[in-house]
């Protein structure tokens, strides 16, 4: 009886369980669903149905509720959601609470308070010294293996997977160039990222210790971080990016609960430095993740970045955002940065794949070096879950369109 | 008749008539507060009391449905404000509604959005660029009088002016050292800034041209954005400030509508470099605003910015901000950057007036070169107003206590 019965292997079958917020064609009421399948709960609705005491956090137009109220309750809404949708008494009841995934519209499923995006891959990294200080001694900077470098973006534009991205327009300076000139961006490029989501906030002056990343991040999502180079090129020195990045952000509709990850945990890389005992993980859990990127324009699959090999994990990101005794409120964002594998198709960014334009992309459709104006940027991935089952994370697409 | 009776010349006259967001004694009760003098009016009340239909803006907890509401009801609510204020036939009716200043408690007077920071004073980046970069051709970066450099801040860590400021702890390396250390800063400055707060907010995709800021941006307050020079020395290459920046970040309790600040308005300095039509006001209104800024360390007046000196208005800030196409959003708040005016006593950072801790300063209480723990450090400002009254500024102050 569908919506319950999901093929065997389907990663958004009931060991997934990813979390939205959707609505119905002619209705502006936004609540909380969750995929199975090709299906949405009407999570809400459900636990009202089944006399569930967590609709007060499911029946909401935001996650924001349920980010907020911590561990226990994700375990055990997690629980009850699983319940709800594999326990054959519950299936009358729930049955006629779910929609066709291609019925609703999704919606971006929180409100982002702070947004901060890191710079975590040593591939990436490298790449971008090398193409950009292709001179310097060491291709990264002197503070790369000691901190994870982040820097904040604009909350107020990260939209939901399927917002079309208007080219941006800004300046821009070639070195052969006397002075600036502005119009829309020529070298508009993707950054294929993963997403942290905070649910329980942090007092200031209360930094996070890297063993309490579980106990304030709710779960994941993919994220495109969109970024101009041209404009962030002749912008960023000496404070950083700004208008190269903060005309949008895209990301997935589902955010996927860490509970649903717990196979896909996995040693960081080796550290090559000693690392201050705030970031030493060493002692601790396995606080990698093992996902499986893919990066696709126009339908065409052109890298396939591994987040396995990511030097900085999420946890780390976390203490060390916090290490200042700055706060954390719910619906805090952070992006692991640009995911770039070791090998040349498993780069994260066009910057990269072109090598900064030198060596454009055969795509069905023609040369790509950056983006044009129609392009669809899709970036999926999958994790594995439990008996060799993949977990799916929730895609997020983006259409490039005239600024 | 007090709270009617403000003396002449007083910068809190009623022509001033600043907003925030005050509680009583032993209450959680939070509304929309207005000064006038040594008092405050519960606008809300007041509103009520009088039968305006304004109260639904101001018997709030913020002042963000006030911003909201947009430029043609800020001009109406600030007459019938000074109306209420100054009427004799509503006197009776208001009186009971003023609390003495002394006895209320102040709060962040909105939620702050998306805090964007700016780098606008010629003499404070040319200064920076002389300490930082002895030997370079020119102290300015080649962009810098082509646009105003800005980067995004840590809006969850914008706190109100009296908020005591725990010393952050960070990685700093000194170039002598062979590896990074961790402790507290040792470097703790101020930066004595403007901040501007957003009412009206955007469309993405829809840039704010320079003649729009007086429909988006509703009024100004003072802010220092709190600077750990020795975290933000080792982490900001390259992707700019981060924790030597995001512990904190302090407002005035008041935001001074930019319609109190008619007679303040002054031409920014002569532009040097030809500006990109979006950025050019050669055609516009004067977009300078001449503040007198104060600086003072423990009561000690250490330094005396002139805002009217800074080479980027707020208005250029808000349609470089916007030009990618990027929205904004109500309680949006962009500082604008060190002021430091041409002088040594008008430098607006211990950095620049210690030149890097090489001149320490004499206060009454011992040398100084960066903040010392319990030291209070307190920003006040004015502007000339009608008739030759100063407009005064709320005051940002905070002590420094160890993290």
């Amino acid at each position: 009886m569908p919506p319950f019965d999901v093929p065997e292997g389907d990663p958004f079958g009931p060991h997934n369980l990813p979390y939205g917020v959707f609505s119905l064609p002619g209705s502006s009421h936004r609540t909380v669903g969750v995929r199975l399948g090709d299906h949405v709960l009407d999570a809400g609705a459900a636990a009202h149905a089944l006399g569930s005491p967590y609709a007060s956090l499911l029946a909401r137009p935001t996650l924001n509720p349920l980010l907020a109220a911590g561990r226990t309750a994700w375990s055990d809404v997690r629980r009850a959601l699983t319940a709800w949708v594999t326990v054959p008494s519950h299936r009358e009841t729930v049955a006629p609470l779910f929609h066709p995934l291609s019925s609703v519209e999704l919606h971006l499923p929180f409100e982002v308070a702070d947004y901060v995006d890191f710079y975590a891959s040593e591939n990436h990294a490298r790449n971008v010294g090398q193409i950009f200080r292709p001179d310097a001694e060491d291709s990264l900077t002197p503070n790369w293996k000691h901190l994870p470098i982040g820097y904040h973006g604009r909350s107020g534009t990260v939209v939901v997977s399927g917002t079309e991205i208007a080219r941006p327009s800004g300046q821009r300076k070639a070195p052969t160039d006397s002075a600036p000139v502005f119009g829309p961006s020529v070298r508009l490029d993707i950054e294929a990222e993963v997403g942290f989501v905070v649910g329980v906030p942090s007092r200031m002056g209360a930094p996070v210790a890297l063993g309490d990343f579980r106990e304030h991040v709710f779960g994941l999502c993919l994220l495109n971080d969109w970024s101009a180079r041209d404009v962030q090129a002749w912008e960023y020195v000496p404070l950083g990016p700004f208008l190269g990045k903060s005309f949008a952000t895209s990301v997935s509709a589902w955010i996927t609960p860490l509970d649903a990850l717990e196979e896909a945990l996995v040693a960081p890389p080796a550290r090559t430095h000693e690392l201050l005992p705030y970031l030493d993980d060493s002692d601790e859990e396995p606080g990698g993740y093992d996902l499986r990127i893919s990066v696709a324009v126009n339908g065409h699959v052109v890298s396939e970045p591994p987040f396995s090999t990511m030097y900085w994990t999420a946890a780390q990101q976390l203490a060390h955002m916090t290490v200042n005794g700055a706060s954390l409120r719910t619906g805090d964002l952070y992006g692991s940065g640009t995911v770039s594998g070791p090998a040349e198709h498993e780069r994260g960014s066009l910057l990269e794949l072109t090598w900064n334009g030198r060596e454009p992309l055969e795509l069905p459709d023609g040369k790509r070096t950056f983006l044009e104006d129609g392009d669809v940027v899709t970036l999926s991935a999958w994790a594995p879950g439990p008996h060799g089952v993949r977990v799916g994370l929730g895609e997020v697409t983006g259409r490039v369109v005239q600024g």
